[in-house]
């Protein structure tokens, strides 16, 4: 039925849709904070795991609250040998965020906390997903090149521990630390579309896997976690920086997307940009003779030009934009990229689902069920009279 | 930010998300409508099928397309070796509807139009996945109780050939026909919550697998499609019809939800109400001894008298306290309602992925991305200063 209208495909922009205590957004300061941190803090003094608790428990830790977190994460990082076993059968050629979407599912299986709806079992359940998601990956980056898969190293950081198991050795140092920052970076972002896909499922009052399942699915799509993959895919198509122009002049004459342009929330630059670029100098010796970084800094130039002639408005980097060529930079495939992404996020999605089932002040439960305007005729074709089949007609 | 507040924490109640063109509910008069044709038409006249077609194609068949449309769900009722193989190394325990997000999760890795972003080949992954949905469910339910997986009969309708490999043989006529009718009714309700997830997953340009597997998270929910299941537990738990009375006014005094009772969306009694009473009478010889049945309608009449005196205010029966009593007597596990849900309303779903993707007239892409309100201080403890981890005190 037809009534009062919000909101209609134009996917919710500018409706507030709930409260939250986790992070906000000033769209227009182009300020992040988690839990009242400027994200630009925390990635110059904190670590991925100290934000990943702040984020989850609201407050900076103390020492012996980190040590025990840290400690919980590492002794869940292992998969179990069934879990691993399944992953070596999967096609070779699949997708790593479809392979990453099938193993958190199937890792639910083994979970003991399944049935238990107490808070408690939601965050053993988070840090058990938070713990996993990277060996996944790791594993399943080695599996698909027929190399053998590493175990985790409690020894390493949550992060450095990826890059380990991902590359069979230790990354360097530099890379450790802007890979860390960049994690912190993408650990939380208020109700992206992955985010509210999970607080959805999670509103049914369905477990952290089943919604952390769906936030991997919706991070999966190129105008979502895979806009950096689709950054470093026209990076690669356009070649070269003297093509950037007309690429970027084709693109918008053709109404296509620029990924790594533009936000839904912010209204100025996004304040990730700065602490990736910061990150793509330190990894890099000569900057300016460095081809990708040429020719994003040149996309970011022409499309704010050409919008600005075709829109009359201004537009901004992303995040996406910048994250691509950081992770080139540390030589990972660019498939993997949206699945890095989620090992950050998984932090940000556990959170929401817990806030979604827990919230506080404490609500009466209720699920997400909006409205559609119906389109069609109250009555449809013959006023909605049912013709037997071999009396049709088109 | 703060700013123009919708609807928060309410679940999106009354607010229109987007335009829709495949069903509408008139949630005054207690009408369903797929595609401008009463549910109720249709479950007298019409079959899953050809609802399926309907729903999917936005008219009735002419018998040449149904034929087509019903070869082509048989041709993909198998599902490959691998994911049987799977599926036999779940631990038995697992909940039917966790399997099915990991089976589906994995068929993705076996669909060979997973890259294919045309909507010709968002058809096809939706045959697949409709048609396998019933396979998976059956061979589960088989698998868990150590008996042999039934292959799919392809000489069978979708429903019919479903209980067939659920039972290992034909089920009585009778129950064919109401199985028949109830997917019908399950088919297809709007934007309910696991409809809406798999839209929020479509709208970041995600695959058809990615966004189903989101629903099914969605659907596995006790308020969602777990709460036919969570009726048939109340049933027992209560035990006796004279133990209802005081069930339902402890239920009310505790805050505490009765399944089967009250609708998001219907303001009256859900119109799928009707057609599943007549359903389980004709399945009832004497239905005035049936157990189960007298408890619904005993649920129906002290909810409805406690309600009006707790809240003044009038509530309804809604499918799913139908649903699990019909279930019940088709001799089905309970644990199993929920999945029967997703088998039905996997056309639903799937026809909603293609009308986010390709909506007609076409719109540009946008994905979800709602706002919240975040309700800490701008700058959190500290004014958002980082202290160092050993000067920190709580």
């Amino acid at each position: 039925m037809s009534g009062q209208v919000n909101s209609k495909d134009t996917g919710l922009r500018g409706v507030y849709v709930a409260n939250t205590g986790i992070s906000m957004i000033d769209e227009t300061a182009g300020k992040l904070f988690y839990r009242g941190y400027l994200v630009n803090t925390l990635t110059k003094y904190s670590t991925y795991e100290e934000t990943a608790y702040l984020i989850m428990h609201g407050k900076l830790p103390l020492r012996s609250e980190l040590d025990k977190f840290s400690s919980n994460l590492k002794s869940e990082r292992k998969i179990p040998s069934e879990v691993l076993k399944f992953m070596m059968q999967i096609p070779k050629e699949s997708p790593p965020m479809d392979v990453l979407q099938s193993t958190i599912s199937i890792l639910a299986h083994y979970d003991p906390d399944i049935y238990d709806q107490s808070k408690e079992a939601h965050y053993r359940q988070s840090i058990r997903i938070i713990a996993k998601i990277p060996t996944v990956i790791a594993a399943w980056d080695r599996i698909r090149k027929n190399m053998s898969v590493i175990e985790p190293d409690t020894s390493l950081s949550h992060t450095d521990n990826f890059l380990y198991m991902l590359f069979g050795e230790r990354a360097p140092p530099k890379i450790e630390k802007c890979f860390d920052i960049a994690m912190i970076a993408h650990a939380e972002h208020s109700f992206n579309a992955s985010t509210f896909a999970a607080r959805i499922v999670a509103s049914t009052n369905a477990h952290v896997y089943a919604a952390i399942v769906a936030a991997i699915g919706a991070l999966s799509g190129d105008l979502h976690g895979g806009a950096c993959y689709q950054v470093m895919r026209n990076l690669k198509e356009i070649g070269s920086p003297e093509k950037v122009e007309q690429w970027v002049i084709n693109q918008l004459a053709n109404n296509r997307k620029i990924s790594g342009m533009g936000h839904a929330v912010y209204k100025t630059v996004d304040p990730r940009v700065k602490i990736l670029d910061e990150c793509i100098r330190v990894l890099t010796e000569n900057i300016e003779d460095y081809k990708y970084y040429k020719m994003i800094k040149l996309i970011e130039k022409y499309t704010k030009r050409e919008f600005r002639k075709l829109k009359g408005a201004d537009i901004y980097p992303n995040v996406d934009l910048y994250s691509a060529v950081l992770y080139n930079l540390m030589g990972i495939d660019c498939d993997l990229y949206p699945a890095l992404f989620a090992l950050s996020r998984s932090v940000g999605w556990c959170t929401h689902i817990i806030e979604q089932k827990y919230p506080d002040p404490p609500l009466k439960p209720v699920l997400y069920r909006p409205l559609a305007d119906y389109k069609g005729l109250y009555y449809g074709p013959n006023g909605g009279r049912y013709i037997p089949i071999d009396k049709r007609k088109h």
